[in-house]
């Protein structure tokens, strides 16, 4: 029998507990501050869009939040999810690093999105809401949440980002399959959306033009309540059954990590797969680097100011302090559409700005050649947004090639890229470029934030 | 802790060997013949296009034969596939039934077929052939070599049903992501392709038709040699991994099953699944049901005729003894592509004539219908060729509920519809219609057959 390739976690292990970093922080995060008055926001004014079992979660320093049974009997369709050693890869890196990816592409809709999906659908159901409205870039998002409304027969509308809408068919049909209605964002269903399309009638879309949209729906009718894929604390909390489950895993394989490598829109892949390991440093346990991989044509932490900023194009949301390129930035239209987010998690802002992890941005075209570099030797075609965790994790293993160092690398493989083959196609038709921007041009972004 | 979803074996609980139902059968399979002299055809001849360890499998009444390490060392990417107890679904159909399914999705491609085509690939590489061409209806297949091809440094060249090539450029992309190949037949490089176009330009294609065009091309080159993705016993002999997985699964589960359901198109996964079983119950063991679901557009097993005939159009294949609507049958072009095959697995159709299994056809609206149904409660979106194997166990659920039995249903869930979603956005656009067809139909069709 030749050496092990998957760790799998029996049913029975599902962890019971989500990891809640905000125990651990050395510094407590900036609060929200309301968008008209700029004065910090309270519980009952976010219950205009969220259920109360959310904001809570959202506001807790808690250390451990038990997840409830319904909740854990949905996770159990594909949950614990595979870790993999990726010995096809190292092999064909000629590394001698050791490469470990946790998989959740195993998921119905192909991603990490579900965990947090069908967490939020829950406490919604529990909480009387009949309808959620929520916005998706790639598309990732919303056909999660469109998946776990059906599971608890709630109404589910998504505003998609134009482009994407028109780059992926089939991801809309994914959520019709479950039921879910879709709507290219900005729409004219929406003041927001009008606003947009009076200006500029041909907009592609952005994340924050959507959520505009989706808050807007949301806060007008009682039994709607909005439900947001990435960025915030118990989104992020959410996903951390990642990291409680490859840290068993990585157990199993008899090996810790040396550096863990995702990548960055929003930040919930990354922190969920980062933050229990750096709870664990955080309280005296072993060191690990932590590297977030961002798109340099959406440099959110790399180039990006650490600032409080609104979370919607509207300037609807709440203002939060996080890395942010400024409201009104829309990056061009690549295929990494849940990349494409002007801000970052306040969480995952925090970290970095406490020097507990690195953040560095790649180019598409290096994460298309690093996708196909690992397809064929590992079998599975990565999400253009994973693809970034790809060529992170690649450039980690090239490194220690290079140094002649053992090192263990584990990274995030968030999602497949099945709905996302035309990405491949335009790759392979040349049709990709790359991006930079000079300093002008985010010194211009920049000069749009709120003064508070 | 709520009870178990999956059933999930260990890495090194992999099958050692394939089974060979060959051995149990109780009269011997007729032996193929020469397409030109009607004469029984021996391994010197297939050798043209088939290397010899293939052609040994395929004649072979071994009951055990080796899975080569190497073959196993990339089957473990993601093999033992999961078993999973549908629970959700039970629930959504009021059904008192079990009902399990082996999904084999979680494969590179998303279906069983790179169990064969791994297998097939060493084959070819350890008997020095540089180069595989095939045909590919739904391009499970054709993604499967390509896969497999790229694992053992093959170069792999696709002929695709046009059809097939126009509706899911998604699958081409993934081929060309494997660094396949990829030509829409019929084909102007062929013989048998220009003859085709010559009296119907716009032929949407057929999978006899790509048959003979990957065909003609291994046998004109040396270092060239054809696989075939269904039909020959060396393919069933491969999948029959997900049958023998099946059995220590249910195991695990305490359960054994009532009836066994699966889709037929040239009948690898149904022979997969199900030949462990009757084999079991041909040396004696428990009996079970056999079930074959074929789509109503291509009704080979329920109104075809168990004789000779070509496998392909142009008559270059050995005749084999199967079902068949004869090899001029153009089924219409239905989304469930990898199905509309005009012949059956000699294997499988044995099994049949010896009464060993039952067959019936579905309309697509209900197949369509079925894997929404089985969507919402289990999550996995299935393939349209698989929708076929989900309509038949919920036929079987519901039996189950309209007699009050708490029979154990098994159906293989052969592949995810990911690269398919095209004919969701049909069915949802209520584009799709039913196929029958009359008794002359039927009656001219099989009129073509050949005189042997």
């Amino acid at each position: 029998m030749s050496k092990q390739l998957k760790y799998l976690l029996p049913e029975d292990k599902l962890p019971t507990h989500w990891y809640n970093l905000a125990a651990d922080l050395p510094s407590p995060l900036d609060p929200p501050l309301h968008p008209g008055t700029g004065a910090p926001i309270g519980p009952d004014e976010l219950s205009a869009i969220f259920p109360m079992p959310i904001i809570e979660q959202e506001m807790s320093t808690e250390r451990e939040i038990e997840i409830p049974e319904p909740v854990r009997d949905i996770l159990r369709l594909w949950r614990p999810s595979p870790l993999f050693r990726a010995r096809r890869l190292e092999k064909a890196l000629g590394t001698p690093a050791k490469i470990f990816y946790k998989y959740e592409g195993v998921s119905p809709t192909g991603s990490h999105k579900p965990n947090s999906a069908v967490a939020q659908a829950y406490y919604n159901a529990i909480s009387g809401t009949k309808r959620i409205t929520t916005e998706t870039g790639a598309g990732q998002w919303g056909s999660s949440l469109a998946f776990a409304c059906a599971q608890f027969g709630l109404e589910c509308k998504v505003f998609m980002v134009r482009c994407s809408f028109e780059q992926k068919p089939y991801r809309a049909a994914l959520m019709e399959t479950f039921d879910a209605t879709v709507v290219p964002s900005p729409s004219s269903e929406t003041e927001a959306g009008r606003a947009i399309l009076a200006e500029d009638p041909d907009s592609t879309g952005s994340l924050g033009m959507a959520i505009a949209e989706a808050v807007e729906q949301a806060a007008q009718r009682d039994d709607t309540c909005y439900a947001l894929g990435s960025v915030l604390n118990h989104v992020l909390l959410h996903q951390t059954i990642i990291g409680l489950e490859a840290i068993e895993q990585m157990e199993m394989a008899g090996a810790e990590p040396d550096v863990i490598v995702g990548c960055t829109g929003g930040g919930s892949n990354w922190g969920g797969l980062v933050f229990p390991y750096l709870g664990r440093k955080l309280r005296g346990g072993r060191d690990v680097r932590l590297v977030a991989v961002e798109p340099a044509a959406c440099p959110t932490l790399t180039k990006g100011k650490f600032a409080y900023d609104y979370g919607d194009t509207a300037k609807l949301t709440p203002l939060v302090k996080m890395h942010t390129l400024g409201s009104r930035f829309v990056p061009p239209g690549i295929h990494a559409g849940g990349l494409r987010y002007h801000g970052m998690a306040p969480m995952v802002s925090k970290v970095l700005e406490l020097g507990l992890c690195e953040a560095r941005n790649v180019q598409q075209l290096e994460c298309f050649s690093s996708a196909i570099t690992f397809a064929k030797a590992e079998g599975i075609v990565p999400a253009p947004e994973t693809t970034h965790a790809v060529a992170g994790a690649i450039q980690e293993a090239l490194r220690c090639k290079e140094e002649g160092k053992e090192e263990t690398i584990l990274f995030n493989l968030s999602g497949h890229g099945h709905f996302d083959m035309q990405a491949y196609i335009n790759y392979f038709g040349d049709k990709l470029v790359d991006y930079d921007y000079t300093e002008s041009e985010i010194a211009m972004a920049l000069s749009g934030l709120p003064s508070v």
